[in-house]
């Protein structure tokens, strides 16, 4: 495996040359003959059959690589810094002379450099994380969007993208049960951003500039921020960079009697002991499926607790949103949803959109605005078609003015999948969770810690017989089973060609993470993870 | 025009449909025969065969895309609400029953409903705003990484990604003739964000906590932050992000002589002033080529006059960084830029890295990490390789944990091109502007207002004479100059076929903005949009 770069020349920066009227590439002597022409554009770099040329490529390899996936390790044996080590420092000064021209060397080297020193999140065995689940049309969504490459950060700048995101975040909020209180069909509307970060974000900086309104600018400093001690941490990022003290983010304490859900009581209990000591209840962030054991929030009796103190409430869905498509999964979960403020989940995670296509929905859109909306001096652009309309400027809606246009790829899993399609989508997903939640509890070693909700199962392997009963040594037990359940994830880890699957400490437990959500993962894929994990655990347990 | 999404069927939410452990869509006799099949998996979704059809396809009606785009209007002649009206208001059910899939006739659809609704900004007569710059490269880097979709937010959720970036990076920031205190191969370092926006805000509050750190967190409200009246409005959004007082954001105010740069001497003058009244100086946002008359302030003496105070000082380059590949043009833009603490540009502006791809580089790294970083308390994934090592995990140094594996097109960008092939690219705009500009010089009815610096024109229809001759009445021949020019870029817009150009009002100056950008333009295209300028020009002073 050579890398082709190496072949590559280093920038070389020649300070003489100066910008010429009439060819300042024919002007310097030391540009070889074939580069020698003098262009009169840019417009060969967009060519249309050099476009479709490659493209054509580009599609191969990435069908080849689908073709393939199971091939790789999910997880590379890679050591920090082997690919710093294998690319040359500067950029190269002129592309590789190649007959195919440069684009096939580098795709060439993507197979040969890059890919195997990627962590492939399609893999059929990628059970670490939560997905960022990839379809033929989110896949194609976005290329289609990179190709047409429009900005639509106003109406003006793009009317169709525009709109399209509005359909498409009323259709999402509809097939996910959401209330007409969220959609753009009653009185509220929703957009589509990057990530949960920035969901999260707005949505906080929207409530503590409508709060700050009334108590007083200067009262930053007394705001308070709710969430568990399972909220993800974006949650804690969104506050620290909105100006909320660290001191002033409450991260209530779960436990695994409730399923590391938040408790209503402690919640109201928390809120009330900071309005007495004169601080003020801002922003609380409920939970629909955790990120480390998909747990979920009371939305409901939340709400009830938040409302006496005026907080707004943000429900985020990151993974589990996806999960609402199913009115069976949906019933639940999103109990009391009417009354929240703002709600975000991640189309891009479970719900084929590919990454990223973060969905919030807000009840009062103009509070997002109002906060941060940005007025259009700098570009007189107004359309006049639009004049009189109340037209949506997503720009003012957003972190960000420039943004993608998302909407086509999540108009297309629609178009393509249907409602119907997403479901069984994600039930086949929960089914086969629900299968290896299974051979795990038929395996008495072993024990499923926090009930299965969505396709994510936390199991672990029960500590030893004989530290089992040292009777009140519990600190001990947990330390050790801890210390062997950590073994076993490394191990099977490990495996050439086995599964990847993560862990996490909850409530002092170490728990293993067996999340089922790859699009290519099937029932097979799940039964030879636990057969790796049941021979790991054989292999650790006999030494 | 059919939309052929009235075919589609609305959402039909079956309440009673449960999920069933052995095959749920069976269950339900609602579903058609052709549905029936209980899937084993989705699998089906990313089929690698049915990928490679689709994406045939796909990759065919992009560069057909490209070889009509000239046919489209820049701008469309829509109203508000043109597609939500044409649109179902509730997501398919089914996909479409098509012989071919759903996916021909959605595509069918974005050609005939979507793609007529949309500004073109890949058009060669995009003129209006800064371009998002396509490129064969571009666009295949964003494909690939789409196909790929991995999540590299760690190291080890994607070394090969996270390395990748830190390259290309250091590439980029080098081919700029940054300085080596912002790159890795010197003491700092690079990410690839989103958006200026979010770049701008990393930087702000990287400098907010460094200096309450300093000075305790009570006094955020004295933190000000400096600008001037031509800083783009993402600072005014970071900062109100970022729970800086709105009172506390200073735009100071340029002119004309100063060709709208900030003068040092405000700057200095602002920060005594603030200082002097017990306030906290706390950032500055430097514009090199701001965005309605692309003005460079001048880095290294806004620099040392930010110095005695202690403020962080971030260069804003989203469009004219692209630039600083030619040497000519880097030469005097950055004078002085070794000291600042932070730079950004948007490679996906003007240099073919397709949205969105915003690059930021700050002296030190760990600043952004102290407020910006997270534990990896959640998922316990630490990867044994890594142990020890100094790894970067880019969620640290971002507003987002989620992150795309954008270095890829970068990386292929450099590779396909190579730095030469850049500034050809580069200066192949400049030379057309440079002629647009040399054609409204050589009309008097004309003006240039401010100094061509890269390859936007400012320019305006003179007051008629009359106007003019009535002495002193300055104020009243601006306003009928401005109504004028107003006029004159509505019938510019307006014309079929015709090139879509942008205003500005910069010191109460109405002025025409003609920005060569797009990939695609050629110098006919910059001939015949000041044939229409003229044209129409002609028809209104005549009238």
């Amino acid at each position: 495996m050579a890398p082709a770069s190496s072949k590559l020349h280093a920038i070389t920066d020649d300070k003489t040359q100066q910008q010429n009227s009439s060819c300042p590439a024919a002007s310097n002597g030391a540009i070889e003959p074939s580069n020698a022409k003098c262009a009169a554009s840019s417009n060969h770099l967009l060519d249309a059959d050099e476009f479709r040329r490659q493209g054509h490529k580009v599609i191969d390899f990435i069908a080849d690589y689908y073709a393939g996936i199971a091939d790789y390790p999910v997880h590379p044996s890679v050591t920090p810094g082997f690919l710093l080590n294998q690319l040359p420092a500067d950029p190269p000064s002129r592309p590789e002379d190649h007959p195919d021209g440069a684009f096939g060397p580098a795709l060439q080297d993507v197979r040969d450099v890059i890919l195997p020193g990627m962590t492939h999140w399609q893999s059929p065995r990628h059970f670490a994380h939560f997905p960022a689940s990839s379809s033929v049309a989110g896949v194609l969504g976005e290329a289609l969007a990179a190709g047409i490459n429009a900005v639509p950060f106003t109406w003006a700048a793009s009317p169709a993208a525009a709109e399209l995101e509005m359909v498409a975040v009323d259709w999402l909020g509809k097939a996910l049960h959401l209330p007409e209180s969220l959609l753009f069909s009653g009185a509220g509307g929703g957009t589509l951003l990057g990530t949960s970060c920035e969901a999260i974000l707005c949505a906080l900086v929207a409530a503590r500039d409508r709060k700050l309104a009334d108590i007083g600018t200067d009262r930053i400093g007394d705001l308070v921020v709710y969430g568990s001690d399972q909220t993800h941490f974006a949650l804690r990022k969104a506050a620290r960079i909105a100006g909320i003290r660290h001191d002033r983010c409450r991260e209530l304490q779960t436990c695994l009697a409730d399923m590391f859900a938040l408790s209503p009581a402690a919640l109201s209990a928390a809120m009330d002991a900071d309005a007495g000591a004169g601080l003020v209840p801002l922003f609380l962030c409920a939970t629909v499926g955790t990120t480390q054991t998909t747990a979920v929030d009371q939305v409901g009796a939340l709400c009830a607790a938040a409302a006496p103190h005026g907080v707004w409430v943000h429900v985020d869905a990151a993974y589990a949103g996806s999960a609402l498509v199913c009115p069976e999964l949906a019933r639940d979960a999103i109990d009391g949803i009417e009354v929240v403020d703002s709600f975000s989940m991640n189309a891009h995670k479970w719900l084929l959109a590919n990454t990223d296509c973060c969905a919030l929905w807000v009840k009062q859109p103009k509070l997002l605005v109002v906060s941060l909306g940005t007025q259009n001096e700098e570009l007189i652009l107004r359309d006049a078609a639009a004049e009189g309309h109340d037209v949506v400027d997503y720009k003012d809606w957003a972190i960000t003015l420039t943004r993608r246009f998302r909407a086509l790829k999540l108009w297309l899993v629609f178009r393509c999948y249907g409602v119907e399609g997403l479901r069984e989508h994600i039930r086949a997903h929960v089914r086969m969770a629900a299968l290896f939640e299974g051979l795990v509890k038929d395996d008495p070693r072993f024990e499923v810690v926090t009930e299965r909700r969505f396709a994510l199962v936390c199991f672990r392997l029960r500590a030893p017989d004989q530290l089992m009963d040292e009777g009140n040594e519990k600190k001990k037990t947990t330390a050790a089973a801890n210390e062997l359940n950590r073994r076993l994830l490394r191990e099977v880890n490990g495996v050439a060609l086995g599964p990847y699957m993560s862990a996490a400490v909850v409530g002092g437990i170490y728990i293993l993470r067996c999340a089922v959500g790859s699009t290519l993962t099937e029932e097979r894929h799940v039964r030879q993870a636990w057969e790796v994990v049941q021979e790991r655990a054989t292999s650790i347990l006999r030494g």
